[in-house]
């Protein structure tokens, strides 16, 4: 089962204190892509300028990532610079420059408006409510969004949490949208607007997932180094979604295991600048690392 | 299998956004007794002055902590006042009276020195040297530490780690300790000189516990309000050692439920002020705490 991704495809600059890249493939839907694309087909909606290495996408459209909707415009390309300090948690902007990315208007192709599994990437909620507006009955829509947005088009995305079955948000986002400093008080708040389903990232701090009756905990996976954590929550999503146009079944111990998905393959991300180490791994490493997940939180209950 | 432990018994003097409570029992012998007790017998070395309400030790001594070990001495208590903002995260110390306690020389009486597991509660370490030469190979010899003693008493630290099969520290400390930040690396670091398990408590993140091949995570069980954090580390370490006693094994399922046992006893000591909850709670509330960890974090693996 495909799913359709709508988001960013930038070029991003990042420091971290291990090094540094410059112009290297970013964007909320080029990382959701990389790590969906493991899992299930992977369509993707999105727009570069005139000065995008096209080619370095072609690793994605091999995987299986249909690039139809991938708009190419007159103009540069959206461009991120950012740098992280030591503890890795919070990244610094430094620059963003939108280009053709601030007249983008998704146009889904035909081919793609069936998409039973849709992920709004991180973008205006009045583009993300465009694009549902040119789907057809889609089984799970979810979406993610910022503070930038929670802050200037608050009432788009009460809007879009109408329309939508799940949100991610990180931990911050979700106080900052609910005004409720504790998770469950903001889940809850979140899902009387909507959404069924909120899951919660907290970055080295692991994901929750909050249903109507049931909240489920996947930590972060603890790695010895992480190199970059740029483009982490899209991987994350990436695998989530991936994980259920694959099983195609929305039941708890699916959506469960999806936030292991999501988990596992957050933590590939931040391996490597870009989405070098997303490209890289393979069925066996991911198989290996959700088995290493099941090990670090396993334990018996007495009889 | 009773657990010995040694440790502050204090009136504590806090603040948080929820209310106030003034000279309420406390210390970290105090909060770990409370909890091991609903698991095993607690033999309780400490020392209160004058001023000691000491009939609000009566609930404890009921449940099986033999007091026999807590001196009297002329002279006031160790009181601690603290206030805690929105976040509840970090506790900030307003006052702080050693009265008493400054002149503290841990005394075991004959009838604990035998005592299986031992725990040391968060002392100057030269004490807490001075409790391992006064007892007679336990199973298990746990301690935990703080800041000021991690840059007062780092020599004796040390030498402490080579004589103690676990230690819990929270995350800060365990960086401050080790100067790594990476908690794996810290970990290995506290390893190489010692101890053969290291848990690493991260407040509302949760808990890992290393062992020599594995790592295990807990979450922090989501409570929707958290009352008052003080506390909860000690009430951490009396339900992972009463848990340990009580099982009388030292196995990895062992060690892994008694992180969730921690947790469960972490948990609730947040729930009120003083050990008001961990005196309220019985059996059946911490075997469904335990039960709803375990929902927490289950999944299923595929076939």
């Amino acid at each position: 089962m495909p799913v359709l991704v709508v988001g960013s495809v930038a070029l991003d600059s990042v420091e971290t204190p291990f090094g540094k890249a410059d112009n290297v493939i970013g964007g909320s839907a080029t990382f959701f892509a990389a790590s969906a694309s493991h899992l299930s087909p992977v369509q993707l909606v999105g727009v570069v300028g005139s000065d995008y290495p096209v080619d370095q996408l072609e690793p994605l459209r091999a995987r299986g990532v249909d690039l139809a909707g991938l708009e190419h415009a007159e103009g540069r390309s959206f461009r991120w610079r950012g740098r992280y300090r030591h503890d890795l948690n919070a990244a610094e902007t430094l620059e963003t420059h939108l280009g053709v990315f601030s007249n983008f208007e998704p146009k889904i192709p035909e081919q793609f408006r069936s998409a039973p599994f849709v992920f709004l990437g991180n973008i205006d909620p009045r583009l993300q409510l465009q694009v549902l507006d040119q789907v057809r009955k889609p089984k799970l829509v979810a979406c993610d969004t910022m503070n930038f947005w929670i802050e200037s088009r608050r009432p788009d995305l009460i809007e879009l949490l109408k329309r939508v079955d799940l949100i991610t948000l990180n931990d911050g986002e979700a106080r900052q949208l609910t005004e409720e400093y504790n998770l469950l008080k903001a889940a809850r708040w979140i899902m009387n607007r909507g959404p069924k389903l909120v899951v919660i990232k907290k970055g080295e701090h692991g994901a929750f997932m909050f249903t109507e009756r049931t909240i489920f905990f996947a930590p972060a996976y603890p790695l010895e180094s992480v190199f970059d954590p740029t483009g982490a929550g899209d991987s994350f999503a990436g695998g989530f979604m991936g994980y259920i146009a694959r099983a195609d079944d929305l039941g708890e111990q699916t959506l469960r295991r999806a936030v292991i998905y999501g988990s596992a393959m957050g933590s590939f991300a931040v391996e490597r600048f870009s989405v070098g180490r997303l490209l890289e791994i393979g069925q066996r490493d991911i198989a290996d690392r959700v088995r290493e997940f099941h090990r670090l939180v396993s334990f018996e209950q007495e009889l």
